[in-house]
């Protein structure tokens, strides 16, 4: 064939922001990456609270978005397990048993696909939603879009996950 | 090229019945709708409590279906989150900050999709299990099917998710 | 056309443990087996617990793994519902009604899986992680292997589930 060979693609909808949830998408994630898959993160939902800043406290825009941050603070440091919590004592444990096993942080997982070329695109009627702002968000991440934006790269993509 | 494009086509599994799962089901299936996307809901499990008509009461054949439907009521009213329920505050809570919002409920976003098109399918085994009735739904659904229906569609299309 | 049409696939990643869970990755997957889709169940997290042989005790090679194994057993007769627990009456229940409506039991359904061709892959990392050895997982399962084998199917599968 003459044709060049267009590049493989894949989108993965990050809905939940628990610690079990964001290794698998950040693990296949930069899984793909290397093998020159283009990957699209449509980050939505509670998804979008794992990708806070860590410290940045209270946000919100009004008393339910703001009691919301405080009883779910997000970022990565702050995430619960979905199964097997225990009062952040599962957290703590899994952190410990992947450290143990060389598994890489969630931090630096963020950074190689970011690095990788991973977009990461917060969903805008969630950031409406949670009155989250841009700054609120880790640095690197795409300009927020909204569910046609998914639709559109899903449309093109091999691979396609809800997380 | 002389052929015709053939549309382009998302199947969506939806297998949970809580608010926060029910949105995301509702938004992508509209909005694909909207690309001229053929969309499918196949609608199974928790799920399908999820478009039991609202008010329908208690459902069920014996003791053990009629009691899972006395403990989870089911139509678009009563769904729970699946995080932060907070004995029902949370999605109260929700549907508050939502409507400032100006995001469709889940019964319009029901009606856009069935006047755009797409098709929900109850789940037959589901059905069974829980001795639901065709008349215990919601209209507008198609007639149920299993899970070859399910297989046969997602084999052609382009968009797959399980959510 | 002469060129010999090439056979679908399915890539399914079993990432969760609960009863209402491994149900629809079984069911898909034996239902498009039967379809002669070629199927792949990639299991991880959670997941690898539900292929845990029954019976097998406490697993894992330190104290938080032994304790995991401890508080979440695994094997197929250990599992829990995500939703309506309700302390293991409900995984009973279910039980009881899957099998009043002749719902195969998930070790059957994982019998014609494996009989029909259906390749289930353990995830190295989460046997590291959870101290794992193959002799504590069900005969019948492939090799482990990590992300990159999932993606590699995925890359060429029709359909891609996250279950």
């Amino acid at each position: 064939m003459s044709e060049v060979e267009k590049p493989k693609k894949a989108t993965l909808i990050a809905w939940s922001d628990e610690l079990d949830k964001i290794y698998p998408v950040l693990i296949l994630a930069t899984t793909a990456a290397a093998y020159d898959v283009e990957v699209t993160v449509f980050v939505t939902f509670w998804g979008l609270l794992a990708f806070k800043k860590n410290g940045r406290g209270i946000t919100g825009k009004n008393w339910m978005t703001k009691m919301l941050s405080f009883m779910r603070r997000g970022g990565t440091d702050k995430l619960k397990l979905s199964k097997m919590n225990m009062g952040g004592m599962g957290p703590w444990m899994m952190k410990k048993i992947f450290k143990a096993e060389n598994v890489p942080t969630l931090d630096s997982l963020i950074q190689v696909a970011l690095e990788s070329g991973v977009k990461f695109i917060p969903c805008q009627m969630t950031m409406d939603a949670f009155g989250l702002k841009r700054e609120d968000l880790i640095d690197g991440m795409e300009d927020p879009a909204g569910a046609s934006t998914a639709i559109d790269v899903a449309l093109e993509s091999q691979i396609n996950w809800f997380i």
